[in-house]
């Protein structure tokens, strides 16, 4: 029973459930009893897990996902404190009593273009892993974690392979992204970090076709207006980018990009929400390939 | 120039840009000049406007929109205060210097069902109003205004007709909501606070088509699990209900509704945000009435 503000652990977890995301080899807080749940049955290693007094019974249902996961939760890794404690590390408004933090899952470009599943534990998506074509949306300097998590959610729906949050982007590893993403975060392979460049150079070299989305279809000589079925063929390998809320796609991708493709909509609307506007795409994307 | 705290516009618009929404009858507060000038262009009439020390420029660009509306602002309720006081009453981290209060629209259920334009500054609009058959969504106790906002501005972009807000549902003119909705919320018809069996009753007594949408659908035994387009034709009048971010549509509802509209997605996902299945079924709608 951790009782004092200054115990390591209770500063590890605050720093994680309060932060905007962790660097390269830090754990990721995960907060809730939903979302430490689906992290454990997604496969992830936990480092430690935090129960608040009164939570117990949250966190019995956490211990039974734990032992049947792959992972698990080393039983002195299972730490209890306070319900003031407990809030003081909270990131949230009414913190529910369970937070966990998470091993980082080392994912490489390849298995953002093979999809989930091959180092998974989940038999039906192992068995997806590679049968499709890749289908990666990257998020160019988007900011709302919010946003990221929406569409990362959307993205693991529609049968995303992968995802990229370029140089700039709001962390999806956030606990805003995550909980926005309902836990798709912790599951679909994920890059952070990378530059537009080096993404766009590594998507050539997989020969992945590259679209860039905009939400603004008026602007953009190249858009054709028409559906979103006649300005693309998402049924190859492809690779949407989704640009900032404020700026749409950067011009190095809109320069470097097979084909912008823009949503068909009304006057006076400029522009979708960038999670919106992602979220069709990857419909679209889903419909043609079924 | 305004230069005391407790001058009686300052407490006004620290009401409306800090609260939760205004009460039939109190203005919208809205911030910042982009927001500011598409509401005067939308025709909303201008109670009053606040301009901080060093927004004169923003400040002019809205004048001039003014002048251009039908409504137009008096010119002794454009308001100067210093920016330290402008940013004790703005509802934003980084205040932009410029703020309005606008008259709320008092906008009838026909509004809803023939669409925005009918009373409105806009030639296209109004060409439209009434030509096309009734497209509404409606909010079913949706609690984020952020999604509220998200899903007006979907509606707006994919020609709905008019929204209604249902009572328990985060206010559309909320400074959150309205931000979210770049502006929508305040040109597409509205009607707020509506009990949802009074919602019902006026759908049916106007021969619209009822629809519920969910998000989820292994749960729904009714669900086609088809495509969208296979499971409602959303060419006629159709009504289009969402549910809350955590328990989807309200019981009566689905036992009210002619049909439940299920989005087709992958495993292990349960739902996807409420703002994205929101704007896909609307997508949908526009597609078809091409």
């Amino acid at each position: 029973m951790i009782t004092s503000r200054d115990n390591k652990w209770l500063k590890l977890f605050r720093a994680a459930l309060r932060g905007t995301g962790p660097r390269d080899g830090e754990p990721i807080g995960v907060e809730g009893p939903k979302l430490v749940e689906e992290a454990l049955r997604s496969g992830l290693e936990a480092d430690a897990l935090l129960v608040s007094e009164g939570a117990e019974r949250s966190a019995e249902r956490i211990l039974r996902a734990a032992s049947e996961s792959d992972a698990g939760i080393p039983q002195s890794r299972i730490l209890h404190t306070t319900g003031k404690l407990f809030k003081s590390v909270a990131g949230t408004d009414a913190p529910q009593g369970v937070a966990a933090l998470f091993r980082q899952r080392p994912w490489g470009f390849d298995d953002i273009l093979r999809g989930p599943g091959a180092n998974g534990s989940n038999d039906a998506n192992r068995k997806l892993a590679g049968a499709r074509p890749p289908l990666v949306i990257v998020l160019a300097e988007l900011q709302d974690p919010g946003n990221v998590g929406t569409i990362l959610r959307s993205a693991e729906a529609f049968g995303a392979t992968g995802a990229v949050a370029s140089r700039g982007t709001a962390d999806p590893w956030s606990p805003k992204a995550l909980r926005a993403s309902s836990g798709s975060a912790l599951r679909l392979p994920l890059l952070r970090g990378m530059a537009i460049p080096v993404i766009l150079a590594q998507l050539r070299i997989a020969k992945v076709k590259i679209y860039a989305a905009s939400s603004a279809p008026a602007a953009d000589a190249n858009a054709s207006g028409g559906s979103l079925a006649s300005q693309a063929d998402l049924r190859d390998a492809a690779a949407i980018f989704i640009g900032n809320e404020g700026g749409g796609v950067p011009d190095e991708v809109k320069r470097a990009a097979d084909a912008m493709i823009s949503i068909p909509m009304a006057e006076p609307v400029e522009s979708l929400n960038a999670g919106v506007a992602a979220s069709l795409v990857l419909y679209e994307a889903a419909r043609q390939r079924k």
